[in-house]
C-alpha cells in the first residue's frame, strides 16, 4: 500500500505529521479524490487530540480533520457534475442519500463517517495530501468564482452547523434572538439569525475578538457571561423574554439558562455536544412546568451538496463573509499542529485558524 | 352579596359543599352566566384537594373545577353569538384575545385564570350553581345537536389538551407513535394520533379498563410499564425507533424514557405538569448527545371558542366518541366529593367521572 | 432478445395482449425483477388508450400500466433489504434518490419514468409477465402479512396520490373539507382527510356506487354536482366557507368552483392533470382579488419505499381498507382489456378494477 | 358636528382639500385620536382618485389615505399601553382581534375597514387633521427612538405587505428569488427576501431609480421586463429555474410569467390586486399540468400592533432602511394633491412620496 502525509493524533495531546497515512487508490465509480487547498481545525479536533481520541479510539494514529476545500484530482466513471481540476467544498457531514432516512427528510442520520469511509475504513479525516470521498455528486459542491478558499472552508462545519440551527430556530421577522456562546459557530449563528429576519440579536460571550466580529455581523448587544445576572440584563434590554435562543457553547447548565430567557411559545436550539457523561438538568420552573409551550431542539451539522451550494450562494451574493472569523492563517500542512496549539492553549486571540496547502 | 352553592377545598384532603360561594351579579357587557348541566373533576382538582391548594393558596375555600358544560342564563349586552338558553361548552383555558400573545399565535399564554376571573377575582372554579365567564363570544362554544353533554364536557380539558399535544407532535401518515400514560388525556391522545394519521400506536399504561378503551380507539399495542424493559419491547414490536412519543403521565424520568424510544429527527411532546420541585434529568446519550435532531416540546391545554368548536365537530362527525372514557356517572352537585374520592383512592376502575346537575 | 407477454396500446382505442414485449435480462446491481401478483388499470391508462398514446407517443406498442404488486424473482447483487420470493408493492412514481431534487425534499421531481426505465428505455409499464425496477431498496416496499394484494395494489397511485394531496392540504383538527370528484383517488382522499383530522367532509360526485363508499369511509355529506348550485348547498350545510378543498376530477373550471367555496386563508389542492391545452381561468373575485390569502397547490403522486411503507402501515393498522373501492375483479392478464373497457365505456358501476395474475 | 380639514376625492381625477371632514368626537374606551406627523399616498389612493372611487363608492367625498404616523392626542379610558404624546405607527390593515378569524390565525380577514371604522362609518382615511382608531392597544405601535417618522410611515402598508408576502414565500437559505415589479412594495420585498435568507435575488422592473435602490438593498441582478425574453434571461443567470417568485406588479399575465420561471416544488406569492374584471389565465404547461407541486398564494397586507412593532424592530436594528425608497418629500397637507399627481402622471422619478404635517 502506498503512503502519504497526514496529521494524526498519536496519543493524549500529541498531534504529529505522519508519513504513513494510506494513499487512496481504489476509487468508487461515484467517488473522487481531492487534493486539499486549505484546511481548518475545529474545536472537536482539539478535543480529540486532548483526550487521545477517547470518544473515537479507532481514530488514534489516523488522520484527523473534517473542514477542507480542495481541487479534484480524480473522479469515478459515474461522476456526472464534477471533473478533475474543479475547486470544491468537501462535506464534513456526508449523508448517504439512498436510505430511508433520506426519504424521511433526515439524510444526515445515516452518514458516511467523516473519519472512516464505508468503503475505506482506514481513511481517517481530511488533513491529508489526498482525500477520498465516496459520493462526489452528492457530497461535494463547487466553489463559486467569487468565493475564496478561506471563505469556502468555513462552509462544511461552521456554516452548515449554524445555519441548520437557525433554520430549526425559525425566527420570524423582527424576533429577538440570543446566541449563547459566540465562538466560530456562534458567530455564524449571529449572522444566520439576521439573515433569517431577527431584530435584536444578543451575542453572549466574553472575548473582545469575538464581540468585534459579532458587531460587524450585526449583533445588537454583546453580553459578557461573566456577569452572573446576564440573563436578567438581556431580558431587560429586550424589554421582555426572548423569542428564541441558540446554544453554541457552554455546558450542561446552558439549557436552563436559555429556557430562563425564553418566552412561552419560544424555541431553544442546542448546537452543543454533551460528552461529559453528566445529565442535563432541566428545572421545571424555567420550562413552564412542562406545559409552557417551550420547545427544545438538539440540532446537528447538516451536510450534502445542495446545502453547501446554498451556503456558497450566500457568500457569493454577499449575504455573509465568513472569512471575518478567521484570525490566524498558516501555510503548509506542517503548520497544522501549531494551529491546533491555539485551541489547546485557549488562545484568547483565536476565533478560527486556516492552513493553506502549499 | 348573595350566595350560592359550590364545591370548595376547605383544607388538606377536604372537599365540601359550601353554601357561601359568591353569586355572580355584575356582568361584563361581553360576559355570560352559565348554569351547569354537567361537571367533570380532573386529576388536577384532586391534586389541589390532596395538598390543600398548596400550589394555588388563594383557591382555598373557593370553588374548584374547570370542566363544565351548561346552559346560558344571562348574557352581556355586547354578546353577539350566544343567547339565554343556549347549551354551551365552557373553556378550561380561557385565553385573552386582545393581547400581543394572541397576535403572536400564543393566545393561551395570557389567560383569564380558570379559578379567578380578571373582573371577578373571588369567582373560583366552575363547580358552582352559576358560573360567570368574562368573554362569551370568544371562550364559549355551542354544543352541536347530536353531541351529548357528557361528550361535550370531555372537550375543555381532556380533548383540548390531547389534541393540542398531537397537533404539536404532528405525526405524518403511517408514523409510529407511543402514548406514555393512558389515563383520560392519554386515551384522547391515542385517538387524536390516529386522527392525525398515525400507523402503529402504542398505549403504555397498566390498567385493564384503560387498555380496553385504548383498543376501541384503535391502539395497535397495549404495553404494561411494569415490564421494566417495556421500551425495548416497543422498539422491537415497532421494528425500530419511534417517530413520535407523547408523555401523558409518569414523572421526571419519563422524558428520558421517551427519548430512548425516539428516532433521530423525532419529537417528544410532554403534556405532564412537573410540580415536585425536582429537576428533570436528560441523559445526553438518549438525546443524541445534543445533536441528534430530537425535539422536546412542553405543551399545555389549548383554549378558545374555535378550538372547542372544532373538537365538537370531531364528535359530531363521529371521528371520536369521548364518552368511552367515562366510567362513573353521578347525579347532583352533592355527589362531586364522592366522585373526587375515586381519584383520592386511586380507584383502578376509574378513568373519568361526570356529575350531572339536577 | 427474449420476449414475454404484455398489454400494449397498438393504436387509438386498441389494447392488445402482445407476445413481443422485451423480457428484462440485464439487471442493475441495485435492481430487481418482479413477477406480478395483481394489476390495476388507471384512468390515465384508459386515456392513453383512447388517444393512441397521444401525450406519450414512445409508449405506442409498449406495455402500459403502473399499478402492480408482485413477487421478487431476481435481485441485483447490491440489493440489501429485498430477496427472491418477497411480496412487494411497486412504485408508480419512482423518484431517483441520488439527486439534488431529493436533497431539496422534492425527490419525485426527478423520476425513473414509470414507462421507460433510465437503463431500460424499452421497458414500458408493468402490465407484463416480468417487470424490472432499477432501484429495489429505494422504490419497492414489502407487503405486510395482514395486507392483501388487492389492498396493496391500491397504494402506488391511488393512495400515494390522495394522501400526498391531503398532506399538502394539511387540514387541522375539525376542519371542513370538500373533495371535488369522488372516483378512486377522491375516495382515498375522503379517507385521508379524515385521517388528517377533518370534521365535516363533503364528497362531491354523482354515482351511487361512489357515494356508498364515501359514506363508509366517513364522508359527512354526499353532494351531487349535477345540482348547479352545489357550491351554495355545501356552504349552507357547512355553515360558512370551507377550510380546504381537494380537486380529484372535473375540468379547467374546477379551480374556480373550489375557490368559490373556500374561506380566505384556506387551501385548494389540485390532483387533476390538465392536458386539454386550454388555459385554466381564475376569476379574481373568487380568489379574493389576489390578496385573500387563498392558496392553490398543484400536487402530484408521491413515490418511494418509505411513503409506500407508511401507506401499508395505515392498512395494516386498520386505518383504511382501500379494497372497498375495488368493484371488479378479474383473473389472468388476458382480462386486462376487458377491465379497461369499463373505463372506455364509462361504466357507472366502476370505481376500480383489479386483475389477479394466474 | 365639528369639522376638520382632510384630503378628499370629489370626482374622477379630482383630489381636493376639504374643510368639511367630520372631526372625531366620541371615542371608544379602547380607542385613540392621532394627530398626523407624516402621510404617504399609495398607488391604491391614486387608483381610487383616477376612477372617482369606482370600487369604493362610499368613499367619494370622504378623506382618503391609509399610510400615516402621528402623535396621540387622546386615548380612551381602557387603553393601557399608549398615552397622549406617544409617537405611533397607525395600521393600514386593522384586524379585529376578538373574532374567530383571529383565533384561526387569520385576523386580517375581519378588519375594521381602513376607510370606514365600525363605530365611525363616516371617518374615511387618514389624510386628515385628527384620525380616530377604535382599538389602540391592538392596532397602533410605538415608533422606536432611533426610527424616523419617514421610516416609520413605510411600515403600515409597504413593509407589512412585502414582509407578509416573503413570510409566505418562505425562502430557504441561499434560495433564488425573483421579485416581479420593483415599485415601493417590490423594493421592500427585495430586502425582505434577503432578510429571509435569499441568495440570488432578481429585481424585475424598468426604472433606473428603482434599480438603484434594489441594488442598495442587495439585489443580485436588475432585469428589464421590456426585454421580452426576460424570463429566459433570469433562468440562464440563475443556472436553472427559481425557488420562488413574488409578484408585486404587472397584470393578469404575470402569474403565468412567474410560473414559467419557477421550479417544480416552488412557490409564487402574489401581492397584486386584480380589479379589471378579467380572468387570470393559467397555462397548464407552466403549472406542471396541475401536478408539478407548484404553489400559488395570493397574499394581502398584514396588520396589527405586533407585526408593526416587529417591522419597527427591523428598522431600529438596522436590518433595513425603508427611507431609501422615499424620492419626494413635501411639507403641509395642502401638498398632498401635488404628491398624488406624481402617481397620476406616472412620474418616472417617483418611488414613494411623503408629506410632513406642519
Amino acid at each position: 500500500m502506498k503512503k502519504m502525509k497526514g496529521v494524526v493524533i498519536s496519543g493524549k495531546g500529541k498531534l504529529e505529521i505522519s508519513e504513513n497515512c494510506p494513499l487512496p487508490e481504489k476509487i468508487n465509480p461515484q467517488g473522487a479524490i481531492i487534493k486539499p487547498l486549505i484546511w481548518s481545525p475545529c474545536t472537536s479536533d482539539a478535543h480529540l487530540c486532548e483526550t487521545g481520541c477517547e470518544s473515537l479510539p479507532y481514530l488514534l494514529g489516523k488522520a484527523v480533520g473534517h473542514e477542507m476545500c480542495g481541487i479534484i484530482e480524480e473522479v469515478g466513471e459515474e461522476v456526472k457534475d464534477f471533473k478533475v481540476g474543479d475547486k470544491v467544498i468537501v462535506c464534513a457531514v456526508m449523508p448517504i442519500w439512498r436510505t430511508l432516512e433520506a426519504q424521511d427528510g433526515h439524510a444526515k442520520n445515516r452518514q458516511d463517517n467523516m473519519y472512516a469511509g464505508i468503503d475505506y475504513p482506514d481513511r481517517g479525516g481530511s488533513f491529508v495530501e489526498h482525500y477520498y470521498i465516496r459520493d462526489a455528486d452528492m457530497n461535494l459542491a463547487h466553489i463559486p468564482e467569487n468565493v475564496t478558499p478561506e471563505q469556502a472552508v468555513m462552509i462544511p462545519d461552521m456554516m452548515c452547523t449554524a445555519f441548520e440551527g437557525v433554520k430549526e430556530l425559525n425566527p420570524k421577522f423582527g424576533d429577538s434572538v440570543a446566541i449563547l456562546g459566540v465562538g466560530p459557530v456562534g458567530l455564524m449563528a449571529v449572522r444566520a439569525a439576521i439573515l433569517h429576519g431577527a431584530g435584536k440579536v444578543f451575542a453572549i460571550g466574553s472575548r473582545k475578538v469575538c464581540f468585534e466580529v459579532a458587531k460587524e455581523y450585526g449583533a445588537t448587544y454583546c453580553i459578557d457571561y461573566h456577569n452572573e445576572n446576564y440573563t436578567d440584563e438581556i431580558i431587560e434590554k429586550n424589554g421582555g423574554l426572548l423569542d428564541g435562543v441558540m446554544i453554541c457553547g457552554g455546558n450542561e447548565d446552558s439549557i436552563d439558562k436559555a429556557l430562563s430567557m425564553l418566552k412561552n411559545g419560544g424555541t431553544v436550539v442546542n448546537l452543543s455536544a454533551y460528552f461529559s457523561g453528566k445529565d442535563i438538568p432541566i428545572n421545571p420552573a424555567v420550562w413552564g412546568f412542562g406545559y409552557g409551550d417551550k420547545t427544545i431542539k438538539g440540532v446537528g451539522c447538516g451536510g450534502g451538496r445542495l446545502l453547501m451550494s446554498k451556503m456558497a450562494e450566500l457568500i457569493s451574493n454577499h449575504r455573509i463573509d465568513p472569512s471575518k472569523i478567521i484570525t490566524h492563517r498558516y501555510y503548509g500542512m506542517d503548520k497544522i499542529p501549531e494551529a491546533m496549539d491555539l485551541f489547546l492553549n485557549r488562545d484568547r486571540s483565536l476565533i478560527k485558524p486556516v492552513i493553506y496547502n502549499q
